[in-house]
């Protein structure tokens, strides 16, 4: 039996900050047609898909803060993709501002869900690697907050069985680590989905901010290889209320090759058939984990946060 | 103050079975005298760069086998590179085969040393990530037998404190591990050298081994950008008693950039100017691992060895 996914990434273009969550959600219906158009089965949203980059203001008042979020899922406004999803017989990867209620009080995440061909919610993810700061910082254009609006993801990096596969999903500054794709990998996942939100000036120095395009596939190809496993990478791009944001939106194969990649900084689907199975030979030789890896070398990883450098 | 490394990678070409231990020692001299020529400070060589790359034959006779391996280092035959090292005031690693009397018993183990300018080794590595495998694949024009003639290292992943920064080292197959890199960027390591012989067909499927020159410099590329750290590879390569070898050795910048190759499959010193402070502005902003890190989501990587699946 081949267990083929006929996969799609959904780029976004800009999303402005007036724009209603009306038109985005019809903008995510009418690439979610397209991609059912081409054969798709799956569709990778983006990261807070739903709305602007807000971390990018200091937003000071509480319910203009929380009109970012989402506080049901799906709720009034995003039932309509939903409906459109189990209509169409398309699973798909949305990523949103989360506002839950938990414990007695509010808690924020950036959070992604995957939805199976029944539109069904089968998977949820809370992005662990939040970038950014807490306090805005002086002097810089555009502000890169998530550290102040989100919590750390408290569900660390779970897969699925859907798709007649192992599907895992992460978040943006997520693929950047390669403990994501480990604990994936660990699991046996087949195929990570993941959206991205990335301003070429992320980190306000410009040598390193040159190489963004570079170190955005760098990471997810790395990713794919080291784990044997798809990624699939969809971007929010181009000008977004005066900050550029890097596209090429990418599909992976458990190779490292990029076999399908975004050429607009616009709304754009791409697609490749992904079979679940190209891994199966890297996992069984090189990468067979059981065989390979050497754990107590790595106690370091979970029991050092920060570097220490030996002493002078 | 700037920290600047000259560093040297010393690519060798093939060495045949029958070459003797003081003809390859010259070699490594006539390489080191190039790369101070060329003004280098520190001179990597390759692994297992005393001998052909051995593990590809069953050896039965034990004393053959020992003839592959240093008992003592410097030992008579290398000592004329350590004093040619002191002489010409160069660093430089060092790969070989180890055969210790530890605990009343033979140890074997595939071992890196870092040499100061004053020709004192300063650290010791052993390869903890063995490719291949302990009994001979039948079929297979050449074996890897890496896991019969070798234990895993027992050292784990050190740095150390020299040429104004702190170096660490890794063999061959250990660059496709992430948890390699991570271990020693968790040490605040600002320079990797590593030296491989990697056959073009280490796997055995024409799929991956066709992109083996890609995987070669994705794994090194990756590890540099993710750990702010320089990484200096170096292969063995070219037709080795029938054996075809990658070549293509690299030394990578802490941005992932490639800024040196070998383009020969012969001997060959490739140089670059490597700033050790390059790494500090990556550490600072998207790699500051004591902001951003989340250890508590990645202790699958040590509570498990091979992959698990979750349930159908």
């Amino acid at each position: 039996m081949t267990r083929i996914v006929n996969a799609a990434a959904a780029q976004m273009g800009p999303i402005s900050r007036s724009e209603t969550r009306k038109d985005t959600v019809r903008r995510l219906i009418a690439l979610m047609r397209e991609a059912k158009a081409r054969g798709s089965d799956l569709v990778v949203f983006t990261e807070l898909a739903l709305t602007t980059f807000f971390p990018r203001w200091v937003i000071e008042d509480e319910a203009e803060l929380d009109s970012f979020y989402e506080k049901e899922m799906p709720g009034p406004e995003t039932q309509p993709l939903f409906d459109e999803a189990k209509r169409l017989e398309i699973g798909f990867y949305l990523g949103y501002a989360e506002l839950a209620e938990e414990g007695g009080r509010k808690r924020r995440f950036n959070t992604s869900i995957l939805v199976d061909r029944s539109g069904r919610i089968v998977g949820k993810y809370r992005k662990v690697h939040l970038p950014g700061h807490k306090e805005p910082q002086p002097g810089r254009k555009h502000q890169h907050l998530e550290k102040r609006y989100f919590e750390p993801g408290d569900l660390g990096f779970g897969v699925w069985r859907a798709f007649d596969g192992v599907m895992g999903m992460c978040i943006c500054n997520d693929r950047r680590w390669p403990e994501t794709y480990r604990v994936m990998g660990l699991q046996g996942v087949e195929m990570v989905m993941l959206g991205y939100n990335t301003p070429y000036d992320h980190t306000g120095h410009d040598d390193i901010d040159s190489l963004t395009q570079f170190h955005n596939h760098l990471s997810m190809q790395a990713g794919a290889y080291q784990n044997s496993t798809w990624v699939i990478g969809t971007a929010k791009c181009g000008t977004e209320e005066g900050s550029k944001m890097v596209g090429q939106s990418v599909i992976v194969a458990p190779s490292g090759e990029i076999v399908a990649m975004a050429c607009t900084i616009e709304d754009e689907i791409i697609t490749a058939r992904c079979d679940l199975d190209m891994g199966k030979r890297y996992r069984e030789t090189i990468f067979d984990f059981a065989r390979h890896r050497e754990p107590d070398a790595y106690r370091l990883i979970v029991e050092r946060k920060g570097a220490v450098p030996p002493p002078q």
